[in-house]
């Protein structure tokens, strides 16, 4: 496709730097490397994450932009007018326990080699570009609260009985990093302060790989309803109690479990998606029925009434099984993001920009949840995604090709280029593109 | 009924003074409680554990008892003659995490104040007593460590390469003990040299309280089989995985956990016992897919061929469910305890000197493992059953009336002291109590 080799070439078009960004990469992921399992420790708030920030605000201020840290942790490097509105683009820094090498930093990183790459081609936006990485997108305290603060949608009593999976506050893990929870309420942006939010992230899941495609450009984003169970029953000695006279949580758990396909099929969709992630028995000995299962229930679904119906059935079943086997149980909704839809003009945009560069693109649904999807209900918000091998993730063996990711990088540096000579507006953007 | 009160209004009978039991038993449960639960962690060779056995041996010490601790950390109290065989009587000291005021420390408490009340009425026994507080009986490196070893049971491959659930090795967890793992070789006794153990226990189940009778005579005690099992899938990001394209680890679990009922009832007996009481997932984080599931398989029968054939169908039903949820899995078998019957003699003369009391008694198997199972391979063993209430036991609401408790330490009291008397034989003793 010779035009495209052309517009690459032309020296007044930005283009991105592969070495230049997987030099960056590499450099947030020196923190919380696991050497042993090749996977990435940085849960939101762990001292990993907070170094990675401190090293990527660094980078930032290195290439001559204005840095700022908000009350939650989110990073912001601005490039452009000082003032004025601004054109936003990027992705988390933090990781799930035992994640890859790209979930999350990928869409930081290739935002700051688009700055990069547009000061190179001594482009002068009449829009600030403002690159971000938000804090705590992972959930480690349910929701995404880096872009949830900044897009103004927490809330004080989430701040203070916000708790992670091992019952760690949220306030305390934020003061343990020298940071106020309260100062969450601080961070949110003016409304029409940011005119557009840009992400690109890793698909996470088998589509893109399946079709040989380079580049999906996302529509709409599942909700994520998280509930936390307990189940109890009464712990015993595992030799004298016969069968039938037990109440043993974790036999309760898995007649629970294994109702799940069968509430899918009855009530969910081809989007959905239920996941018990985490167990903890107690006490947790061989020889010791299980007195109590706590454990998680994440429901998605791109349909939010699809999602309610299913927690409902769950509950049901939960009442069900923990009847029938003489348990208790307590179901806490520890947070709630509902499915979003994406700009529909930056969607259109995105499309315009794949087809100028020659790019083969689908338009598809995310089933994992986003920074874009939060930070959809604030400014338009546009999502690119690159394939993910074998559509594997949150674990150390997720991998995307770094050729894929020069191309979804090229069209997120296009999108940017396009957005902020035109204003930040993704109409002004598509016309200019079509 | 008179003749009791006259038997033990009699000066020249020895009598079980409660207070002094109860002390005694409060003493030992100053270590490893846990006041938040009431329960108790003195798991085999930890700080706790290791301390109530200095803390027992300084109590025999002060009674006057020639008191020894041999290598696996067994503490033996002598009383009468220093030299030829012994009657032997004890229970363990170790506890399971969180487990009850009573398993284990009540049987050795009680065999101290046997030889206390004896001392009280001045018996000279003839055959010495040796009071025994047996080390790591809960099975947290699989078997029972210490009667093994002072039986001789104990091989050198298990030393070398036995691990806990939480994969700390035996010889590890001695060695922080100041103690040699391979000295467990050494602490075998000599054959001949203890000519019957006896041991008081709490039922741990609910058949004694059901039939409101204060004693039961065990003939027979469960074999128990410990399998560790790992079912391995592709830990993976849970919004972006299709449900039928996920190899779930704990779905897999779930799937063979919910079998166990039919198992059973295909394959085993009234006695048959199998639980998974602890579970671990990897990561275990709520968003991501369980790529790991390790838990532990119990199993317990008193015939040693359905145990057989129960563990069998266990690793036929993994087979399958690993295969139909795309899980590789393996199976690793920690220990097998097999079933025992305990001495017959001793049974009769359990039998006949509660008689003697007036004591309403049964005989009974055990669905739980004691250390006298270990020792009636090595001479003839004999075990008292008090009432569980409500059959809790391995948790902080164990509890047993001290009512009951004192009549079966004073149907142990008058048996040791007629087995002394008889030269330690069984026999002898029950010809004498009839």
């Amino acid at each position: 496709m010779p035009e495209i080799k052309k517009k690459r070439g032309d020296p007044s078009e930005p283009e991105i730097d592969l070495p230049r960004l997987k030099s960056l990469v590499d450099g947030v992921n020196r923190f919380g490397r696991d050497a042993r399992t090749g996977g990435f420790d940085r849960p939101g708030y762990s001292d990993a994450d907070m170094a990675a920030r401190r090293w990527f605000a660094d980078q930032m201020r290195d290439d001559g932009l204005a840095v700022t840290m908000d009350g939650v942790a989110n990073v912001f490097g601005r490039y452009g007018p000082d003032d004025g509105p601004s054109v936003m683009a990027g992705s988390h820094l933090d990781t799930v326990p035992q994640g890859g090498a790209f979930d999350g930093v990928l869409g930081v990183c290739v935002a700051l080699e688009c700055v990069r790459a547009m000061r190179d081609a001594r482009i002068e936006p009449p829009v600030a570009v403002e690159v971000v990485a938000t804090a705590e997108e992972e959930g480690r305290f349910g929701g995404m609260l880096g872009s949830q603060a900044l897009s103004g949608q927490v809330s004080p009593a989430w701040l203070e009985h916000g708790t992670d999976a091992d019952g760690v506050k949220l306030a305390d893990a934020m003061a343990a990093q020298g940071l106020d929870a309260m100062d969450a309420l601080l961070a949110a942006r003016q409304p029409g302060s940011v005119l557009a939010f840009l992400e690109l992230h890793i698909e996470q899941g088998p589509i893109l790989e399946t079709r040989a495609i380079p580049v999906g450009i996302v529509d709409a984003i599942s909700g994520v309803s998280n509930l936390a169970v307990t189940l109890k029953g009464k712990a015993n000695h595992s030799g004298t109690t016969p069968m039938d006279m037990r109440a043993d949580a974790f036999v309760g758990l898995s007649q629970f479990a294994i109702q799940i396909p069968s509430l899918v099929a009855d009530h969910g969709t081809q989007q959905t998606r239920i996941t018990i992630g985490k167990v903890e028995l107690q006490p947790n000995f061989p020889h010791t029925i299980p007195g109590i299962a706590e454990f998680s229930v994440i429901t998605r679904d791109t349909d939010e009434s699809v999602m309610r119906d299913l927690v409902g059935v769950l509950k049901q079943e939960l009442h069900a099984v923990a009847g029938k086997h003489d348990l208790s149980y307590s179901v806490s909704e520890k947070s709630w993001l509902p499915p979003a839809s994406l700009d529909d003009g930056l969607v259109s945009a995105l499309c315009h920009e794949a087809e100028n560069l020659g790019l083969a693109h689908i338009v598809m649904p995310s089933g994992a949840g986003h920074d874009a999807q939060t930070m959809q209900a604030f400014c338009p918000s546009g999502l690119i995604f690159v394939p993910s091998r074998a559509g594997i993730s949150h674990a150390p063996e997720e991998w995307t090709d770094w050729e894929d990711i020069q191309e979804g990088a090229q069209l997120m540096l296009n999108m940017l280029v396009r957005l902020c000579r035109d204003g930040g507006s993704a109409d002004g953007a598509e016309r200019a593109a079509s």
